[in-house]
């Protein structure tokens, strides 16, 4: 088989945040297979003759399975020289990369990696927060917070203890028990944003405390694709409020008197 | 003032790894301040009457100091429109743009920011290691190593007890006592990558484990710019060895033999 696999990162929302090398590859492509998350209109790179599959993953909901989805790469594999899997932000950040790499190389395709602009960066850079400041912290976390059997993963625990800045993907729906962590590590001060659909036209941004974050993600109806950022490095941001229009910013007193 | 300082990543070696906006915002710009980090060829995007002006900070060697850069961006802030800090990397992944942020504001400058792909995902990546796999862990963590005044940051150990992969940037200085804390943690067993000049022509790597990478990485003499990678996911990559030619990949029966 002469054929390769060209694992892409298609970036976050904004779709020109996506690199030159990938959309060289889109343009010669003559099969991709691209997720929920990828931005559609990158698709627009791609030759008209070129075949388009729709895998539809996204955020646990799989329209295929990975088994079906690893098939369809070693199928068109065996027919197509050149493979596309497209997925949004960096493949390597939690994209399963590993298992798609894994089926092809086992069907003899060769394998490349095309790294991509991943969210948990990119989402906070969206709303100026920086991931590290000098003289604040010097590290950042990437986690979904759960482990393969679904269980809050114990590693949240130890981020709570450290300065770094965690970053949180695709965990709107377990953000109260990972709050609850923070929490009991003694930083119910420490501010979060939840920032949702990040670098895209309607992305949102709620920003708060760990104490009440998830009263005010409910209120704003939060929901994934979301990043959620916990550090000091988030109250960096609110400088720059005033010149970023498509979100939702609520200071703590609007908070309070919406609520009541 | 009605100027605007883009903060630009320019991605790691690989100049097609810029995004499509950051090609755009170069191609508009009359003023670029760039990094030595930046691969130099992305300044061919910029129109030839583009003032380009070179920052050459690199790895904490400074051809100019930090308060000379944001003095020179609030400089041509008052005399052109659209200045450029180009970077390597993601702007906020570690690249003191907060600093340089407050500086144009302050002046009145507007300020955006363009996220770049950062060599904390490429260089695993270029090496076919997945950040995360799972049921082996469900996070990384990126850091420099070191705080503000030089230490190594207690953040460290606390990492070194998760299961996080751990991604330290610009640390081959401190790459033996940053080693000690995870040996200290039961992690002598444990494989490191050590990946120079990721996703660049001269790319190079040594895969060791916490025991023996400080004496793999002298031998090899392994220098900054260096992305050093701590985990389990390491052992993921030697199952594809044998299609990456341009880096130095020693065996532990070849590290001993040329060390005999």
């Amino acid at each position: 088989m002469k054929s390769t696999l060209y694992l892409v990162g298609g970036g976050p929302g904004d779709p020109d945040l996506i690199t030159m090398k990938a959309v060289k590859i889109l343009r010669e492509a003559e099969v991709i297979i691209y997720d929920a998350l990828a931005n559609p209109t990158l698709l627009d790179y791609c030759s008209a003759s070129a075949i388009k599959i729709f895998a539809g993953k996204r955020m646990g909901c799989h329209y295929l399975s990975q088994e079906e989805i690893n098939q369809l790469i070693v199928d068109h594999g065996r027919m197509y020289t050149t493979v596309v899997r497209l997925k949004g932000g960096d493949p390597f950040v939690f994209g399963r990369a590993h298992e798609e790499m894994n089926a092809a190389r086992s069907a003899g395709m060769k394998v490349e990696v095309i790294p991509g602009v991943s969210s948990s960066t990119a989402a906070p850079a969206s709303q100026m927060i920086p991931l590290t400041c000098r003289g604040i912290n010097e590290s950042f976390w990437v986690t979904t917070g759960t482990t393969k059997s679904g269980d809050i993963s114990p590693d949240i625990a130890h981020a709570a203890k450290s300065t770094a800045t965690v970053v949180i993907l695709m965990a709107m729906s377990r953000l109260e028990p990972i709050m609850d962590i923070f929490a009991a590590a003694g930083k119910e001060d420490t501010p979060v944003a939840i920032i949702q659909n990040a670098t895209a036209t309607n992305e949102k941004c709620v920003i708060g405390t760990v104490r009440d974050i998830v009263h005010r993600a409910a209120y704003e109806q939060m929901s994934n694709p979301a990043v959620i950022v916990v550090g000091e490095v988030v109250s960096l941001r609110t400088a720059f409020t005033s010149e970023h229009g498509h979100y939702v910013d609520i200071t703590y007193d609007e908070a309070i008197k919406r609520r009541l």
